[in-house]
């Protein structure tokens, strides 16, 4: 990449894939002047060479084998839009090796084997960035790595898929139901064709496990965040929210607990006057907390081809403007590491609770002590309707999962108490 | 900067500087691993070495004459934080010329000798970065310089000053006069001694002339931004914005017209349901709109010792860790340039009016045909009150300042006008 231009190959050419080279053509003017040498879209490898393609694609430039593209000696930086873990990770691991840089997009790949792939680039000496893979458009990664590198991050929280904050939205402002606003989201575009891994919050999953491992200087990997969706979440929870100055949003949490991490995805009650409570629709949104600079959050748009090429597109100017220095990707050698992962059971929240209870003296006494037996402190309670309505609503202080659960289950064994019938966690109630 | 170590000096020990000088060395493994080498705090130049200082800048390294640090030949990069244009100017243009590289707080010296700095760097082949000019320890300036290095910004809008939003979000939550509210921002210590550049929008159009630089590749300086302050907002205009569902922020906006700039600092009312309308107290925030990326949100804490020092020191993690790489800023060569400004006259706006008017029959038609008679169109009118009180509420469709001026003169002369009581811009009606 020493030369007087740089030679770009692209992996997969779908959604993403022909933004960025759209980009790459309508912006070449800028992109040269950012970068200092020109950088030329040589190779597109895509699977059906017989779609057809839009114009900033030129059909010489196309081969429907991906090996072509990671095998050409005269490319000097892939950009991966494939997803997936394979075939994406043999042929990163390929270009790597081969002394090519990478850019990629691919959350899948970098939720799972990061610690593989920063390996490959630091033992080749090429840089690997992937500010697409998180948050879309939103700068995240960059910010995290750079502008935090003097700085330590506590906590971050994160509303990191569009689809489940659209549907969270919708049931917040028309108090629609949860099958009616997920409807309105299809209608709309905003749903994958099974919307299981947004809804039950694996996609945030994905996405906080590559924030956690930059945040902490060790790897986290999917499979460490506990993940809990939104399909239980009513409209009735919704106005309880409401009724208390809370928004109800789908969390991805990771914090650091002396040398543990704990992550997880779960929908939470907030403060309407916390930033991230008024993240609407499908925007995204981290709300990050470090030691020396604060609150910080970064909002903007989480999916969608011109958002994610344009941090694809910043990737690579940074990659181009840069060749000569050191390549290493600050951190990497931390994510070599394993983080060590707080047992779910460990993990401290606060909870809202609702209760049907029987209408009669003596129930409360006897729900607080459930609470009291399991070291539980309850923050407030509220008695509202009478009769088969009475319902007692609870939030709790602080207290670790386990001592929860085992309150959630005495609770739904205890004689005056109906059905345990609502619970959802409560966060973000320091004021900003 | 070649060797095992890299040595710094630092100009200016107040707040910032001796937040810098902690977290350096607190933070000392995190930033010698992420950037390579040990950075260590050679050199630093405080105006009254009799002054107690903390433990954190140890005594021998202390002199009153900055002029040491920078004519030190050991030194590898300067960090200036001690603000105004001269003698910092000087000091960084030296530190420059003898090859150093620069990081600086100084809003000042960018929003008016930005071409001068970097013209310099680039021809020492070194690199001043400047992420805490702006906003404190948001990070903004990395991610529009990186982040966005492959996109077009179309517009920046900002609540860049922390003491004014926190005046403002004291009238819009307890109803407070501004004479009150910046009485109890005295009080917090949020206010500087003589609080009119805060007041007037002269510090937020300083950091918006850094940030529209960067933004639209040509140099905007202090004087090309028109201010107008907060101090003729009033409860009743804070109440009014309310009944319309709105806010009022001191918003700094940067807009690309073709081949101008657009660039000023005044209040507007803009619907509660925008990012910036939530930003509250004394936070900062950027919200940027992009061609590809779409509408992005910054948003941390804008002033303080350790949230300033957390960018600088990033920016010196950056320049260490890249140590090799081309030197140059990127967009340097870009800031060469002057802008064109917009002329103040054609920048358009909507605008909230208030008019106390007499109370009888044909008063509406008189006011539309003043409106009508300098091209301005009427979006909604609203009468409230009888009698002595009737008063008239109008908010306009997108016009010229021009148009606008023209219309209120001719409304201050207009019979049945009694006075134009307020106007206000209104802001960010596009949903988000």
């Amino acid at each position: 990449m020493a030369g007087d231009r740089v030679r770009l190959g692209l992996l997969g050419c779908g959604v993403v894939g022909s933004a960025t080279a759209r980009i790459l053509v309508e912006n070449a003017h800028e992109i040269e002047s950012r970068s200092g040498v020109p950088v030329e879209l040589a190779r597109v490898a895509i699977r059906d060479t017989s779609k057809k393609r839009d114009a900033f694609v030129s059909p010489g430039l196309v081969t429907d084998d991906p090996w072509d593209v990671v095998k050409d000696p005269s490319i000097d930086l892939v950009v991966e839009v494939i997803g997936g873990i394979e075939p994406a990770r043999d042929l990163v691991l390929a270009a790597i090796g081969s002394g090519k840089h990478v850019v990629t997009a691919n959350k899948e790949l970098l939720a799972n084997e990061a610690s593989t792939v920063m390996k490959a680039a630091s033992k080749a000496g090429v840089k690997v960035l992937f500010e697409a893979s998180v948050a879309g458009g939103t700068p995240i990664v960059r910010p995290m790595t750079e502008s935090l590198a003097g700085d330590r991050v506590r906590r971050i929280m994160g509303i990191l898929n569009g689809t489940t904050n659209f549907v969270l939205t919708r049931m917040s402002e028309s108090g629609e139901s949860f099958a009616d606003a997920l409807a309105e989201a299809a209608e709309r575009g905003y749903t994958e064709l099974d919307p299981s891994a947004d809804i039950e919050g694996h996609d945030a999953a994905a996405k906080l496990a590559i924030l956690a491992s930059i945040a902490f200087d060790a790897a986290v990997v999917s499979g460490d965040v506990g993940c809990e969706g939104i399909a239980n979440v009513t409209a009735r929870d919704m106005a309880a929210a409401h009724d208390l100055g809370y928004e109800i949003k789908l969390l991805a949490v990771a914090e650091r607990h002396g040398d543990e991490v704990a992550a997880r995805v779960h929908p939470a009650m907030m403060p309407r006057t916390h930033p991230l409570a008024s993240v609407r629709n499908e925007l995204n949104a981290i709300f990050v907390e470090a030691e020396h600079a604060g609150e910080l959050m970064f909002l903007g748009r989480g999916a969608g081809g011109p958002a994610t090429a344009s941090a694809i597109v910043g990737d690579i100017v940074e990659i181009v403007r840069d060749r000569g220095a050191p390549a290493a990707y600050p951190g990497a050698a931390a994510l070599e590491r394993r983080a060590r992962i707080q047992p779910a059971g460990d993990v401290a929240s606060r909870y809202y609770v609702v209760l049907s209870v029987a209408d009669r003296p003596g129930v409360l006494a006897s729900v607080a002590g459930a609470f009291a037996r399991h070291g539980v402190s309850i923050a407030s309670v509220r008695q509202e309707g009478f009769g088969d309505e009475a319902t007692l609503v609870l939030i709790t202080h602080s207290a670790s999962e386990a001592q929860h659960a085992a309150t959630f289950s005495e609770l739904e064994t205890l004689e005056p108490v109906r059905r345990l019938r609502s619970r959802m966690r409560v966060l973000g109630t320091a004021e900003v």
